[in-house]
This record gives C-alpha cells, sequence and structure tokens, in this order.
C-alpha cells in the first residue's frame, strides 16, 4: 500500500517537453543511469509516467527499470495501457510481484488482468495474503463494471462503535491508506448501514455513537453497474466516492473520485475514436505500423461501402450522361446529407449515453428531428435553387436538384437520430452510429434519391 | 450557504422517466401544487433539476417556483443553462436575492453574470455583504478560467496555529461549508504555505504546531489559468481540489473535484459540438427553431463549399463528358480522403488537449502521419486497383484513379494532421479543424486532384 501523501506533493515542477525528452534520450543512449535517476527521481510519479509513455519501448523499459519499487508502482498505473503490458513482458516476475505489492488493490488488479497467466498466479501466490484474496475477488468484475474499478481498501467501523472508536481506526490506517475521506458504518454481517465524513468525527464528542451522527440511505451501486452509469451518478449527485454493495447489501468496495475522472474522460474519448472511425485508441508511443492497422479497418468499410455507389451511379449511368450537370452536384448532395445526419446522430449518441432522455421518448425526439430537418432542407434547398438562378442555369433541372436535396436532408436526418436509438434498443453502443458505417450508407442512400428523381422527372 | 450533508443523501430514489413526467405535466396543468411538491420534496435536487428540465419553459417555471428558497438554491445550479436563464428573467428580484444569498460564492457568481445588470445590481447589493464583496471579486474572471469556477470558500488557519486550533475552526464551520477536504495554512499576508488533510488533525495531538504537520510545495493555479489546464492537472495529480493563488502566492480561492467532472465532461462536449458542426450546445428543452438555428451555420458553410466544388467540376466539364465512368468515383475518392483527414485531425487534435504532444515534436507527429498515409494509401488503392481489375473494366483509367487516391489520402492525412498544429500555433482552438470545414476543403482538393490527374494523363 502506498505511503502518506506523496501524490499531492511535489519537490520540482518540471516542464516536459521534447528538450527533456532528448536530454533523457542521450542519457539512455549512454547508460547513464545516476544521471537519468539525477532527473527523475524527485518528479511526482504522473510526470515520470509522463516521460517514459513519451520514450521508444526499449528506452522506456531501460527507465523504468531504474526506478525503486514504491515508485515504480505508482508510476507504473499511470502508464499507457499498451506500453505497460510491453515493458511488464520483460520484467522480472519477483519484481512485478514486489510492484504488485505495493499497490491498491484496485490497481493491483488491472495490472494482473493485464499479465501472462503463470506470472499473474505467481504474483498472487506471493503478495501479502489478505491482498491477494481481494484481488481475486475483484478480477472476476468485468474491467468497465463498478466491480472492475471499485477498491476494496476502505476503512469501516461496526454501527455499535463510538465516535471515538472511529477516530482509533483512523489512525490505525492513517499510515496505509493514501486518502481517507469517509468511515463506512457496517453491521456484524458487513451489511452497509451508512457512512461518516472525518468532519463529524472532529465536531463530534468521542463518547457520540456512530449511529447517531451517521449518514443514512447512501447512494450506492452493485459491481455489475456499468462504469458509464457509476460516473454519470458520482457526476450528478457530486459524490466524491461511491460504495459498492451486493443484492444483501453487504459492503464490498468503494469507487472514488479520481477513477471517475478517468472513466469520463474514457468514456468521451471512445465515443470521440469510434466517431473518428478508429478501431482501437491510438497512444503516443504507437508505431507507424500500428497506427495504421487501427485506422485501416474503417477506411475498408468505407470502400467497400463507395464501392456500392459506383454500382449504383453505373447503373444510372444514362440518367449522368444525359443530364452531365448533375454530376458537378454529387459532392453537394453528399456533404448536405452527410452533415445533417452527422449532426442529428450525434446528438442523439449524447443525449443517451449522459441519460438525458428515454426510449419512451424516442417518437417525441424523431419527430422533433423530423421538423428541424424540414426546416433546415426548405432552407438549405431553397438557397440552392435562388443560387441556382442567379448563378448557373434556369433549367428544369435545378428545382429537382433541390427537391430531391430537401428529401434527403429530412432522410438522412430522421436515419441519423434513429440509428442511435435502434442499436441502444438491441444494446449496441449508440456511438457506432456516428462512425463511418452510417456516413457511408447515407451517401448511397443520398445519391440514390437523387439520382432516381433526375431519372424519373428528367429522363423518359 | 448550504446546510449539511443534504446532498449525499436521498431520502427517495425515483425513476426519472417519461411516465413521471407526464403525471406532472397533467399535475402542472391542474394547478395541483401540493400533489406536484409531495412527488419532489424528497428528491434529491439534482433529480428535482432533471425533471424540470425536460419540462416546457412555462411549466418549468412554474413547478421551480413551487420550491423552498434552499432547495431553489441546490436546484437551479444544476438545471440547463438556457433553461435557467429563461426562468430567472421572470421571476421576482427579491425571490432572486434570497436564492443566491444561500449558495457557495462560485455557484452565486456562475447566476448572477447570467442576470440582466440592473437585476444583478440588485442582488448584490441585498445578499451578505461579504458574499457580495466575494462575488464581485469573482465576476472580474473569465467564465473558463481557474478564476471562473474557483470558489472563495474555503477554511483556513494561520501558520502559527496549532493543530488544536485547526480542529476549533473546522468546528466553527463545519454547518457552513458542507464539505471540508483540506484546511489550508496561510502567513499573515494570506500567503498560502501549506494545507492539512483533515486525516492529520486526528492523527496528530492538539499541541502539534500546524506547520510540522503540513504539507508544502503544493500544485496550484492562478486565476487565468484555463480550465482544461485545470482539469488535466487535477486528473494527472489525482487531485481533490486544487488552491488558486495570485503571483505573489496570495491565496484566492479553491477548485474542487466535482467542479472538474463537470468541466471534463464540458470539454469533451465542446470537442464533439464542433466535430458535430453544431454552433452552439443543444438542449433538450430547446425549441425545433432554436435547434434549426444551431445546426444550421455550419450547413450553410458546407454549402458554400460545396458550391465551389460545383464550379470546379464544371470548369473540367470536358474531362467528366469524356470519361463519364470518372464520376462514378467521386464518392469515393471524397470519402476515402475525407476518412483519412478526419481520422488524422481528430487524433491531433486530441493529443494537443491531453497535453500530450508539444510543438516541438509537430515535425516528427507530421512524419509519422505521412508515413501512415503512404502505408494506408498504398493498401486502399493497391485494392481498389485489384478490385478493378476484376470486376469493371482494365482501361488506364483505373490506373489513374488508384495513384490520384493514394495522393488525395496522404494529402488529406497531413493536412488534416497539420491544421491542428496550426491553429493552436496561432492560439485559435484546434478542435474547429474537425469541424465540417475542413471536411469540405479536403473534398474540394481532393476532387481537384483527382480531375487534374484525369485530365493531365488521359485528356490531350
Amino acid at each position: 500500500m502506498n505511503e502518506n501523501n506523496s501524490n499531492t506533493k511535489v519537490k520540482d515542477v518540471i516542464q516536459i517537453d521534447s528538450e527533456l525528452l532528448n536530454n533523457i534520450s542521450v542519457l539512455i543512449e549512454n547508460q547513464a543511469s545516476s544521471s537519468i535517476l539525477n532527473i527523475i527521481t524527485d518528479l511526482h510519479p504522473a510526470d515520470i509516467a509522463e516521460i517514459i509513455n513519451h520514450l521508444k519501448v526499449d528506452d522506456a523499459r531501460f527507465v523504468f527499470e531504474l526506478l525503486e519499487t514504491e515508485t515504480a508502482g505508482e508510476v507504473i498505473v499511470e502508464l499507457d495501457e499498451n506500453l505497460r503490458e510491453k515493458i511488464l513482458k520483460e520484467i522480472d516476475k519477483e519484481k512485478i510481484t514486489d510492484i504488485v505489492d505495493e499497490l491498491e488493490t484496485d490497481d493491483a488488479t488491472d495490472i494482473l488482468s493485464d499479465l501472462p497467466e503463470n506470472v499473474a498466479e505467481h504474483v498472487l501466490d506471493n503478495i501479502d495474503i489478505e491482498d491477494s484474496v481481494e484481488v481475486k475477488e475483484l478480477l472476476k468484475y468485468r474491467e468497465d463494471s463498478a466491480g472492475g474499478i471499485m477498491s476494496s481498501d476502505y476503512v469501516y467501523v461496526l454501527d455499535t462503535a463510538s465516535v471515538g472508536k472511529a477516530i482509533e481506526t483512523v489512525r490505525f490506517h492513517s499510515e496505509e491508506y493514501e486518502d481517507i475521506y469517509y468511515i463506512y458504518v457496517l453491521n456484524n454481517d458487513d451489511v452497509l448501514r451508512g457512512r461518516v465524513a472525518l468532519k463529524s468525527l472532529i465536531v463530534n464528542t468521542p463518547e457520540t455513537r456512530i449511529s447517531s451522527v451517521m449518514e443514512e440511505d447512501l447512494i450506492v451501486v452493485t459491481p455489475d453497474t456499468d462504469q458509464e452509469e457509476v460516473a454519470n451518478l458520482m457526476k450528478k449527485y457530486d459524490l466524491i466516492s461511491i460504495p459498492v454493495v451486493d443484492d444483501n447489501k453487504k459492503m464490498l468496495g468503494r469507487i472514488t473520485f479520481d477513477d471517475i475522472a478517468d472513466v469520463i474522460q474514457e468514456e468521451a474519448d471512445e465515443d470521440i475514436q469510434i466517431f473518428a472511425g478508429l478501431s482501437e485508441e491510438q497512444e503516443s508511443s504507437d508505431s507507424v505500423f500500428r497506427i495504421s492497422r487501427i485506422r485501416l479497418p474503417w477506411l475498408l468499410v468505407g470502400l467497400v461501402g463507395e464501392l456500392l455507389n459506383v454500382v449504383l451511379l453505373k447503373s444510372f449511368g444514362a440518367t449522368i450522361e444525359q443530364i452531365a450537370t448533375s454530376a458537378y452536384f454529387f459532392p453537394l448532395v453528399m456533404a448536405m446529407g452527410g452533415s445533417s445526419g452527422t449532426q442529428a446522430s450525434i446528438v442523439m449518441v449524447k443525449s443517451l449515453s449522459s441519460g438525458n432522455i428515454w426510449m419512451k421518448q424516442a417518437f417525441e425526439r424523431l419527430g422533433k428531428e423530423f421538423l428541424v430537418s424540414l426546416l433546415n432542407g426548405i432552407v438549405i434547398s431553397g438557397l440552392l435553387l435562388v443560387i441556382n438562378l442567379l448563378l448557373f442555369d434556369k433549367s428544369y433541372f435545378i428545382v429537382i436538384l433541390s427537391v430531391s436535396l430537401l428529401c434527403i436532408i429530412v432522410f438522412a436526418t430522421v436515419v441519423g437520430a434513429s440509428i442511435p436509438l435502434a442499436l441502444k434498443r438491441f444494446n449496441v453502443d449508440p456511438a457506432v452510429a456516428t462512425g463511418p458505417f452510417v456516413t457511408t450508407m447515407n451517401d448511397i442512400f443520398g445519391l440514390f434519391i437523387y439520382m432516381t428523381f433526375l431519372t424519373i422527372f428528367l429522363i423518359s
């Protein structure tokens, strides 16, 4: 377990920039271990991790292996996940055991789940037995559930205790636990009865019964609660920590604000990542090949989709040849449909993920989207008509163009808003709707509508 | 100021859904105030706010006006901003004064900055004089700076005090301040010397000098620090609160974890919003007209951009007419360029906003992007060439198509990665690069490259 408040102190505040990194790289090349240690020893673990995250894998491992066990433990939890996995693969399992022994149970669980099975077993057999039992429990939960991010390190007293007893408990654990915000109050069966803020221990006399000053009816979650829901709850109710209990209200662990800050960021990053069409998260240390592999899948999906468009347009070849001007407007038609659809689907995904709308309201929301798209469609198509009348030709074609643009904007918007709802209904992450898949689909349907209108009204 | 721990207690946990909302709407229609109060009185203020956020403006105001002053204060800080502004416009200024008097200084500042000037002045003249002075100070800072989100409500002792004196101070303020995590230690000139966790007060004897148990060298920010930077610092170092000091280290206020959770979400939402091409954030209570107004600006930017595309393609009319097949591939060419550019720009925006890269590394990063795009471009273009050979024709055209696609992917990726860097250099939010503006630009340049290649190599 970590000692004291080391993570709120910085002895040196250092500017981490490419100059510093270059210096360190040179020192690594010269194997100047003591000089490197001179630079990093006094840094905050999060800063050391940031430096390591920016190094090449071998250099990163070299620096990591220089760290003392305690610092190594504080640093390893802050490293980028892929880099961490690569470093752990190369390190002696005794050293890993020592490092894991330093960690709080939630962090220890994260590291263990990244290790090869035989190494993980070795570590579990050799760390503090109490921690080992707890970590084995924690390993059962899904990584993105409350159980997966909770820690079983919390301070508690029995509901028969006094304030004085609680103070004694805090004193007893003060070295072991870095930050204590609340003392949980359990009954003899480990059932959560309430909690007491440290402030209450200071304000009340030692003789006061803990049950008379504790807050009851706490907001709790169960271990299978999705981490995004935990984050939403903690954010909504401004909670610094939330207890995790089983169905019988037996206390299992607690999740704190710093875990949640990470979750909020992670979930936002995940949405953006899907949105950008990346199959995995990209990290600073990733190689060109890995980045390429992360980005290619969606490009391939797009390629296949757009090949359908080639087939579609080929089948309308006669129309295109007869009205050559029609092709000039492909980009415009696609972009307007695409943008309207993206706007609608992103807004819907955001509403769904913040719990801001419920399925029952879905039809109401879709109705609103329809009206918005009608309004925007009329403005855009109308404007296009006027511009065309003034600048380009005055043929019947521009009327059909504007009418089909209106239909496309309405269609793309309603589809863009519906797909996230449909995905949610079938328990798929609605954010998928914002990826290249739907954009491509909208391209195809948009052009289909456009070409069909032209063919029906102008050819024949 | 808020009393006690009301915001960590829920007496009723209620499912807020469309059924509940319908019931409340019916009760509002019948002006059944006491029934409405029966439903909502025991709810958490955040839940009451969620209900009100989902009502129409007039209904929302009706429910809000039913609340007691204290609850109203807790609810108003949780309301969506536009709705809050609308409600405040209609409420008596005496009532607003009473509500603001209940709030902590940072929340009071938020509300006041939304009020018309004359109402704000009235409120400032009539709330607690000490708060009024502090709020006037806070109103000077930019809303998205550390000064704009900090609160001047913090507990401190002088550096000459003992632990016993600090305990006495906590007792004195325990009713006034909801949550106390740290006691700040100041010297006679209000200069921040350190801080003490509540745990230390419990662990050490009352006679201990506070200066011997305080943590020094704290991580601090100045009031003009951008809120995103504050969030990054607090997230990186897992801080529950961060002091805000002036250039002489004089303590001005503090920012807590719950403010930061909002900032992280806000900044992520802002990126997504720009990305989606929305000019402002969309809220549940927004009308069709407001939503349309939020979405139209970017559609218009897109329209203008794509009209340039029409002109461009028109100028290549001869080429298109001669190689009719070329038009079938417009969507494919645009989509591949667009996707590659989007991937690169989003990854770059994310790296820049998390402080993960520095300007000096920029060229290195761009080099990497170039190699990635070359690799992906070769895969995609190569694949297209093979598919075309197998399925479509075998003309010289498909070679030129693949070569120009390769160039377009490289071009779009490098441009997509460069623009966020350039924007950052000129202090513009890099996220703007992910909006429709750049996508449109990429469309134009992509098609320009494609048509130019075709014209040079196939026509003449």
